[in-house]
């Protein structure tokens, strides 16, 4: 609790209940109710961000509220399912004042709006140290029609919608990097690492054509090594095929090394799945139809690990390890 | 993610794997499963702690945890639910080893059998500040069968379970107080503050009894406070029917300006409710087959308020505003 400005609670009243739907009980009590329709699952996921690890602390707070939201709603995803409803926990240094914390409800109430989802409880505590916000989201999915990461067979094709890599550049010229491209480039780019897109309309759609998935934030390499892990599979995938946006293309061209490093990067929030060599037709239709690209980009096969390929078959190295934060 | 020891990953797989229940899909996916049976509501909740905030840095892990998940499951048996699942994240700085982290999951191991419930997900993530803990906590109950805080009405009993003012008596004999008190009394009051009993079984049983409910964490009068205010009514309680330990009887009984102060002090985790007259038999028979006190301590009026009374009728001054945390 602050001894200054509106305190805890009155936090909670003015940015918080208003963004509480029906099952929040407008955070007055002390918990919140929740019903899933007959045939219906519940997925739950939570993720926590720290200021200086995951964001900057002076980053718009509506960015990073929404960010945080986003990053939550691109696992549901992953699973097929349709978002819900989320709770949140703020551990909030005093030198964050109400301010701070309307602009960062504001976030969440735009995001709220766009994704159809309200927010059911939370709880907020002071800190002395860098924030950390804590956020678990809730989602809907058909009993069974969950995509889990086990799952991808010898033979399937190994798909990734959207482009990979520019939340890396973004970052990268957020401090600097790339000072020739075009602003409207860079601003894309930056876009991208800020306010990832999680892919709420196409994961749900995958119910039933995608085999095994999940969302990029580890790097496209690393993660689809998880998918090969509980697959029990390996794969190997081509880099030219990896898709990459017009700005992260024009970076690579004058520094083609650069290729590889972007297929490791992390913090993309792109679906990645393996699907029967069969689904093809359907998935090029839901891309065509959700105006997203999907590419395919690798094959699921028996031996274990993942192989990064150039266009001549041959290895392309790969950096060990997954991403790390700045 | 550490440079040191087994690392974020490692941790999970060690310590935080083995406690993940059917749903959680060994933690290795993006989220969780869960569903609720036919006529059944989910109910949820989430609080965080913050070191040096809600518990000492050198508070040992594992009751640190089992705090964190007691305080949670209280607020579902406050709404007459059972627990059944928890999601946890942790934002943990370098000086907590493998070795806390251990303890800390011990701590929840042992809880989770003792409350039979198990974990669904969570996040790990590395904080310069001091360690904040997020726990959500997920509970079922029978749909239309919650006890929210709003619903009592004038003339209805109301009553606490257990005794009240232990746990802030608990914290000042940690710092040194009450040095004559018999080492048994000392460490019971202790105990209270450490690890508080969540009232799960008494909770569900009094659906259909209480018409309002909560558990007391800011302090019995500032949560009859919140009680009258969601039912729009008043209370008054008498403060000699306010339920003492032993202990905190003897430390009242030489300095009986102290009883007022536990009225207000927190942390107790006891459920505080208000039910019609009638139910009053029904109650005290839950009492006796939980061999559990529940003790009538006023009634819910029209008036707006919560009034303090002695012995007499006469008003007792109340300290202003709620608990505030060392």
């Amino acid at each position: 609790m602050s001894g200054e400005g509106l305190g805890e609670f009155g936090r909670i009243r003015r940015f918080f209940a208003p963004l509480a739907g029906p099952g929040g009980l407008d955070l007055r009590d002390d918990a919140a109710l929740l019903s899933c329709g007959a045939g219906r699952q519940l997925v739950v996921t939570v993720d926590a961000i720290v200021a200086g690890v995951h964001y900057l602390p002076d980053d718009p707070p509506d960015l990073v509220a929404r960010k945080l939201l986003r990053v939550n709603l691109s696992d549901l995803a992953a699973m097929g399912a349709r978002p819900r409803h989320y709770l949140l926990t703020t551990a909030l240094p005093a030198a964050l004042d109400d301010d701070w914390v309307a602009r960062f409800a504001s976030g969440l109430g735009e995001d709220q709006r766009r994704y159809g989802i309200a927010l059911l409880g939370g709880d907020s505590v002071a800190t002395e140290g860098p924030a950390v916000l804590s956020l678990t989201a809730i989602g809907e999915v058909a009993t069974g029609a969950e995509i889990r990461r086990s799952g991808a067979c010898p033979g399937d094709h190994i798909w990734v919608s959207g482009t990979i890599g520019d939340a890396f550049l973004g970052l990268a010229a957020l401090r600097g990097a790339y000072p020739n491209l075009p602003p409207e480039q860079r601003a894309a780019l930056i876009g991208r690492f800020q306010l990832p897109e999680p892919r709420v309309e196409l994961g749900p759609l995958l119910a039933g054509i995608a085999r095994a998935m999940l969302d990029v934030s580890d790097g496209l390499i690393a993660d689809l090594g998880h998918i090969c892990e509980a697959s029990q599979g390996g794969a190997t995938v081509a880099l030219p095929q990896v898709p990459l946006s017009a700005p992260a293309q024009q970076i690579v061209a004058s520094a083609p090394d650069l290729a590889a490093r972007l297929a490791t990067a992390g913090d993309d929030y792109e679906l990645l799945f393996a699907a029967p060599p069969e689904a093809s037709d359907r998935i090029l239709g839901l891309s065509a139809e959700l105006q997203l690209p999907i590419t395919r980009i690798g094959t699921i096969e028996k031996s274990a690990g993942v192989r990064l390929v150039d266009a001549e078959g041959k290895p392309v190295p790969v950096a060990a390890g997954g991403y790390r934060h700045f």
